[in-house]
């Protein structure tokens, strides 16, 4: 897994960030990439990258601001145009099915792929492979939602030695006692798959929180997360401002990693008043409440492991 | 008068040239900026000129196709969030108020200005201060419109030795006579404007002419331009794709600067097919029909003279 922040300005692109736009690498896992957001230019940032639009299968979109959806038109036309052929699917809130048919039928853009739509709400849960993803209204004056993806555990290791012990030599019949629930071996009897498994692997948990207040509510969305990418649209200083606009600083990023127990922070949507100058300063704010913490500039990549 | 070139590209973005869209510098004739077509990451590129988004007061769209309009409501917000308060015209097919509109009222964006739509057919003609645009309707499968921007003639000098020769010395009186049809000066007489200039200088003419199939139709567009902006789409050998995709080739475009008696040929919309170094081969097919021609990269700038 990797993330790739392709947009971390907020509102208006500047020449040092563009508007909002994440993609999630999921190649290893499920070769696709996800994508949170496409705010304008977000194709043109792709082409700076190793990304590939035909892999992006599914978009997230938090909420219906110019700068979180005004990429989509062009890059599903694009994603198209460039030999782009699978389904495609969009979650967002309401509007965001009328906003893209809209602009696709009008500009009598014709895609070479289906796309379905959901609606998002409140407290829904997203089943997609090998991840479930919830979902969390946020405090922004519009609908905005948070996204909490979380991988399911992986099944432990083959205690091998236990194998052993039961006579069982290393060959394909450990490949066939890994994948089903049990086996049943001449002359050795029936080995059950949970007795010779170790522990599971505990799945990956990524929360993106964009476009808020803060608020202790978002805590359920944060809980233990690996990653907590959390929007800082201004600094320390500017926390009427943050709540006047409905977003959040620098130090309350931080206060809900650290009140959520998260492992890692990443703040982004940093709004363009801040030249390059100030990113170290923001940092900082953040880093007193919250070590683990990194501010993302556009193309920066983080692995999750 | 001075023409900026802010995307050259066609069909999708790529690392050398963006999609579709050119400003027309005004700013000395009328403190104004046109601009003509707004692709996606038009205001990405005005980013690094000195382009004044709120200078901007009338955009001219030539069709509804993506590469050409999906950058509209992108620039909308930033010029308002970024304090321009002006009223702007947008000239362009049917269809293109409701695009507008749709995505301003779904984002949630409510301008700090008011924008009036003009809804443009084959033949209208477009009055604009000290200008006039010619419509007309181009081939390009869906309707699409060329522009002819007509610069009315400006009034010659004033003839200062027929002035003298009536005994009129240099002073306020010369601007008098200037601004007015006639003035009358005690013990000298009646003094008719007409009689005392010199010829007047003819207004400069711009054609810009987008996504079409060739036709001598257009000659009425673009005759004796002092700049004829054509698309070329395709290089010489590639003629019949030209055709079956409503666009236009190197040689066509060169055609009908020759045909059309123009002064300059400006050649954009190149397919993304042909890198850096197929510049030089699109350019010399051109110049070996229209020598005086020029092919536009994304920030090229022509001064009209």
């Amino acid at each position: 897994m990797e993330l790739i922040f392709l947009g971390t300005g907020a509102g208006v692109p500047s020449k040092e960030r563009n508007v909002s736009a994440i993609a999630l690498s999921l190649l290893q896992e499920q070769n696709s990439i996800w994508l949170f957001d496409c705010g304008e230019a977000t194709q043109h940032q792709i082409l700076h990258t190793s990304l590939k639009p035909r892999k992006i299968n599914k978009i997230f979109i938090t909420h219906m601001h110019g700068d979180h959806i005004y990429g989509l038109p062009g890059f599903l036309s694009s994603r198209s145009f460039q030999g782009g052929d699978t389904p495609l699917t969009i979650y967002g809130p309401k509007g965001l099915k009328q906003y893209v048919e809209t602009s696709l039928a009008l500009s009598e853009t014709h895609l070479a792929y289906a796309i379905s739509f959901v609606e998002v709400t409140d407290q829904m849960v997203i089943e997609a492979g090998q991840f479930q993803v919830f979902v969390q209204l946020l405090e922004h004056g519009i609908p905005c939602f948070g996204y909490r993806v979380v991988e399911k555990d992986k099944p432990g290791e083959l205690l091998v030695n236990k194998l052993k012990d039961r006579g069982i030599e290393p060959g394909p019949i450990y490949q066939e006692i890994k994948e089903n629930d049990h086996v049943t071996i001449p002359h050795i009897g029936t080995i059950y798959r949970k007795d010779v498994l170790g522990e599971p692997n505990r799945g990956k948990i990524i929360s993106l929180i964009g476009d808020t207040r803060f608020s202790k509510d978002h805590i359920r969305l944060a809980q233990n997360a690996d990653i907590l990418i959390h929007e800082a649209t201004f600094g320390k200083d500017k926390q009427n401002l943050a709540h006047r606009y409905f977003h959040s600083t620098t130090l309350e990023a931080a206060q809900l990693a650290s009140e959520s127990n998260c492992k890692h922070l990443i703040l982004t949507h940093i709004s363009s008043r801040y030249q390059q100058e100030a990113n170290e300063q923001l940092l900082q704010e953040a880093r007193e409440i919250f070590p683990n913490t990194e501010l993302a500039n556009d193309f920066s990549r983080f692995t999750i492991t």
